[in-house]
């Protein structure tokens, strides 16, 4: 891990850019920290540039929690090499959405399962090294993001002890068998109004988790919108868990 | 409205026994307050006595924040004088769960909404009656009980301004419908694995809501088995919007 950049935000919170195996991310921690703090994995749905505003006000709020804060590219966006088989996964998609025809589980699985095959290492990978680093400790948490890349990493990934999981996004079939795997605490956040999502695929995905702790909040105001208020609960259920 | 007992708990709170036209009820205020508190309305499913320790404990959290709460008896509940329609009602329902049918719209619309249509105007009568005691001003939130209850209150009270609704209870379909005229922000509360609720019913009111502001938080431990967390979370929305 290479840190590129790094600066004070007006809050003191510290941001530092790095590379990692040639994948960009972000790291943010507290202004100040007496010991080791626990750390948030940042989840989005790729292209670091587009998302940084949000990704920053979340890593914001949770470093005034006392947690460290961190995210990488995703696997073919933002300046990272394109795969000709997503490509065509995500023109297929397009088209069926812009021909108003139902986006089939076949071009569902060549968009995701690819992504989340690549993406669950790299985040490992990203973890090792990020706990490797002194003044981060755990415990881990999972936030946001492609919903099938944060179930996996939550069955795989036993360093992650408490997970915030954003139903807005699509779900391969395999996922919802995976879903039974997982035994963390989770809390979901689905947007009850997003129209471009499958909500009852996320109700079907949300029963299928094996968590004996596991929370659906379900808010109005479309895809982005999710409200203040349900921003705050996901974080008061983070810090629950990893405080 | 006459007080017929008076105490103080532990904490301070002021626990006072009413009736109000026949009609047994409680009021809780906190142990001090400058000014006129808020108030809270504790909606149950019938039977005073067997739900007091969760009211009262609702009530002292309440208090806490600065809340007063009452609650009062439900017709055909506690001591109240049985309705041969209700216990008729009452008892094709048990014979339809113990055959393991289905429980059909019609024993659910003679069940629940001739005590919609009684208790709903009994509790705005006890509102007018606490808004006129000094201690009490506004604004008024409801929460809990008989969802039917709570959604007819929701539409036709403009006094009440922010609801905590428990979709645990049978709903007749004309509510759906009703449901519809509702503007307040709402809290839907959902036990996830409450066996003997109909989840699907359940999302179905929650979608048919018609508030710009309305939230469903589904949670696991079964019908009685609210987690503390969500307990919190609710109170959490009440606070937000009755301050």
């Amino acid at each position: 891990m290479q840190f590129t950049s790094e600066r004070r935000l007006d809050d003191g919170v510290l941001e530092r850019e790095f590379i990692l195996d040639e994948i960009p991310g972000i790291l943010w921690t507290p202004a100040s920290a007496s010991a080791p703090v626990p750390l948030i994995l940042l989840g989005h749905p790729g292209g670091l540039s587009r998302m940084y505003p949000r990704l920053a006000d979340r890593a914001r709020h949770s470093a005034a929690e006392g947690f460290a804060t961190a995210t990488i590219e995703l696997p073919g966006s933002g300046d990272r090499p394109r795969s000709e088989a997503a490509e065509q996964a995500r023109a297929d998609l397009r088209r069926a959405l812009a021909a108003g025809e139902p986006v089939g589980d076949e071009i569902v699985d060549r968009l995701i399962l690819p992504l989340v095959e690549q993406a669950v290492p790299e985040w490992r990978t990203t973890l090792d090294a990020l706990l490797a680093l002194p003044g981060i400790g755990g415990p881990v948490g999972y936030s946001g993001g492609v919903i099938a890349i944060g179930t996996r990493l939550a069955v795989v990934e036993p360093r992650i002890s408490a997970a915030i999981l954003f139903a807005g996004s699509f779900v391969p079939r395999a996922v919802f068998e995976e879903a039974r795997q997982v035994t963390i605490p989770l809390h979901v956040l689905l947007q009850w109004d997003d129209e471009g999502n499958d909500r009852q695929a996320a109700l079907d995905l949300f029963d299928a988790f094996g968590s004996e702790e596991k929370t659906l909040h379900a808010n109005m105001g479309g895809h982005t919108g999710v409200p203040k208020f349900a921003g705050d609960a996901a974080a008061q259920f983070l810090t629950r868990h990893l405080k």
